[in-house]
């Protein structure tokens, strides 16, 4: 893209622990979606053009128009991964693979569409408890690091152990330890097709992580990293070459 | 595994264009997996009991039983991989991920196990054409690569080209040359879950790639090196964990 | 960097051929080290500032101040690499493994500097002849292969082979095929410390690679590519830390 | 190797603190070595042969030839990396890059040979202090790990923590935390050359971490991970190739 035209970023969430569960709603009354295009603007200013789509609208607001649009789309679900339709992840999936940049948030580790890109079963050990994360940067240098320090210091968080079954990441650029002893591939990164993805654990639905402020920096780091070179999405496509068919391309 | 226990191998094939078209049946007159079968054997002896299963068996002879008792799975389709059912692509990706290895043939990069596992569409080039195919060692000293000269030189072959959509592959082992001038990771490693997987591209049901000597060593390699250490497959797991509770463990 | 600051390039050349021989000097009449700066200059423009520096000069132009003043670093060489003092080679490494992003282009496979940051030989095989060399994207949408067809065709080339002895690439971008069969991973990106490192082995001073207009758009995605966030070069330091450092850094 | 021919271990250590502490002649009396060679035998028992060589020995015990007959190399060093000659070093890398498998433990991180094979500085932060280690288990299924409990609880054991300036590891095994909160990959691989090199942490003079039943495991579990498929060590070359080539090998 020109560095004059704007991200256009999609923040999507499932919205409903905020609608059901009290103590969410207070910790995020703009929704956890909120916290998070906030966390993005407040980095990104007129880089990025925000918009937010949730479970509970038509196509779970992700038509084919809008993916088309949309440059890096981030993903937050836990309470109703499996309400979300497969002919939606097929969606996400084809435009990932095209060239659209994702960033799966917490426990959306266990969606429907991040299982879809791995391969694997995304699953691991966790534990709601009085853990402090530390996440430590293993990657300095990394544009995923810029402005942060090592470690983050979350003060309360649940805590997410290994084994984590994902692929290798591409680049393993955080890893987070916990009160308890336990450690986590906190920020992964892999390409599929021409897409970019960035695995980032920090966050959840009962602790403030999403208005803390080095959390929100990572945030809008994924999203410039994440964004395309190119707006559309094209996905790699299968075809029978002649013999020499390279000679005549432009 | 002991070192005196014998890898289990199940060899798994289509089975399709062997009885229906009589260029294939000529040249594979005990089929695709027998010749595949053959190869191992011829290298690994005692070291391998293998049985083979094809897609026309009841649960395409892949039951939940077989794939209990098999190290390692090779496949093989082309023609029919729309025909293999969803129920037993879960069941194969659930041991491959308890630790079953996989070898994916040729064709096999568009069959739904792969395509599963990789998250990606494995689309790629193609050309059945009059191709000579140079497959090179980029990675000397890796088990996957003992005992073939480099190249290995199969003087009529179907060509597959680049762009290869697969996730970057644990370890490249070898890249193929075609005489039309295109290139392709023809030898690709992946680590899912406690599973190995080896991709290997030479061999088609036109040529007899699968009568090669060398293909068939590093089809034998593949066996041995993807074969787990433990024969039980134990699929990752999700759990909620108390603090300390690793303190307890024997 | 603040997007609005150029990058600035050293574009550095042993400039031995060019003074030496003949049918270099006209192949290149201002120098590889020219021709490489031009091919940036155009793509890049007001986006970078590049300064060219060569063997003969004292320190071989590599001067601690202007290495501090360099983001990135491009570095050709061939029939001198003996020449370059190790104590240049200390400092160049130092200043990348700070986050100087460095270029290493065809024959610089052999310079010290990229054996030291490889750890392994970077021997191949190579023929002088009339090969044509084909460039294959091996990772589209990867801002290195930004703007170029797949495959580049480069007419006439000196042919690299593999094994080319490197560690395994963090990313495998580019994998070429010549006329005689050979294959070669002909671009490849590490990171060591904090900087980050683009082999790229299309240009040889006896063919006009370096004035071919997609070779020219790789050189300039390189840069752009290689580019550190910070403009500081801070190497990773060792250091005893006092139980719970971290809670005192701002 | 055939599977009946034994695994030459060469088991190095600097030799230097057992000699001058005597904390470290107690819980070490037979020498680092020692414990490192009684580990490795007690599990692979007839299929190695171990012999032990030390700084001060004749080129340090690390002759042509006794290397030309190793087929794993293990090196233990910390307070005097800088008296092992470069001439020594050389000979080392020279024979991991032609196939010998190299088990790099502790703070072995900081020698001569670990930062020439990895090209970057390998400095880490670091504590002498009362932490608990926990070795974490990323890789289930990988032989490195059989026979391990994950997390390995070793009560008590010097910190490492990151950023550890190395590559990115070929495939990350096991990440340890330390009651401070501190992370570290303390169980990395790398291919360099022909040669399997593996990096484990935990082990110091200071503590009797070489008497844990794990550890001692994992020693033996590399051991036989980094055994060369080939007992000769074929370093890569370097050649000019004619068209053809390779029609006429054998």
């Amino acid at each position: 893209m020109s560095a004059t035209e704007p991200i256009r970023v999609t923040v999507w969430n499932e919205n409903v622990h905020e609608r059901r569960d009290e103590s969410v709603a207070k910790l995020y009354p703009s929704g956890i979606h909120g916290a998070i295009a906030e966390g993005i603007q407040e980095h990104l200013g007129d880089r990025v053009e925000i918009r937010v789509a949730t479970l509970e609208q038509p196509e779970h607001g992700l038509t084919e128009e809008i993916l088309a649009q949309t440059d890096v789309l981030t993903w937050w679900g836990h309470a109703a991964h499996g309400e979300v339709s497969d002919e939606i992840v097929d969606r996400v999936q084809r435009h990932v693979l095209g060239g659209m940049g994702l960033l799966v948030l917490h426990s959306a580790h266990y969606s429907k569409i991040f299982q879809r890109l791995m391969g694997t079963t995304c699953r691991l050990g966790w534990r709601g408890g009085d853990d402090r994360e530390l996440v430590w940067n293993v990657a300095p240098g990394h544009p995923l690091t810029e402005g942060v320090p090592s470690p983050i210091n979350i003060p309360a968080q649940e805590m997410y152990g290994e084994f984590f079954d994902i692929p290798q990441p591409d680049e393993l650029v955080f890893i987070s330890s916990f009160t308890g002893g336990e450690v986590f591939r906190s920020g992964c990164t892999f390409r599929r097709g021409r897409g970019r993805i960035f695995y980032f654990s920090p966050g959840d639905q009962e602790y403030p992580v999403y208005h803390h402020a080095d959390v929100r920096r990572v945030l809008a780091n994924g999203v410039a990293w994440a964004a395309p070179a190119q707006r559309e999405h094209t996905e790699p496509q299968i075809g029978r070459w002649e013999t020499g068919w390279f000679d005549n391309q432009v």
